[in-house]
């Protein structure tokens, strides 16, 4: 198992939560997401490591971005 | 036809504002509901008179609350 945590900018409420929650779900392997609306943390579980770029790119569709 | 303007508080993101808009929708007789989010106005445009009763309600059903 595979856990990482990231950090998204532009989320505000809920929803936000709610969006990002559900495109980073999408990404094959992914078993778990958490995310801290307040810190903009997003702690992604995952049975095998997930890239990067697969993360960055669920972000970006549900319209937020990582930071850094 | 009638127009009344009201404030709506804890909008943050375009999702609390497409919520809103649902809901308020939803009132019998609305035709037309737009929202400003950067002030929160929120303009109801009705064939006949909305109760704020009713606007409130709807308002308070999509999580959030009319300011005064």
């Amino acid at each position: 198992m595979a856990e990482s945590t990231y950090t998204v900018t532009g989320m505000t409420c809920g929803h936000c939560v709610a969006s990002v929650t559900e495109e980073v779900t999408k990404i094959d392997g992914v078993t778990g997401v958490d995310v801290d609306l307040p810190t903009g943390a997003v702690k992604v579980t995952s049975a095998a490591p997930v890239a990067e770029a697969d993360v960055r790119a669920a972000v970006e569709e549900a319209g937020y971005a990582l930071a850094g």
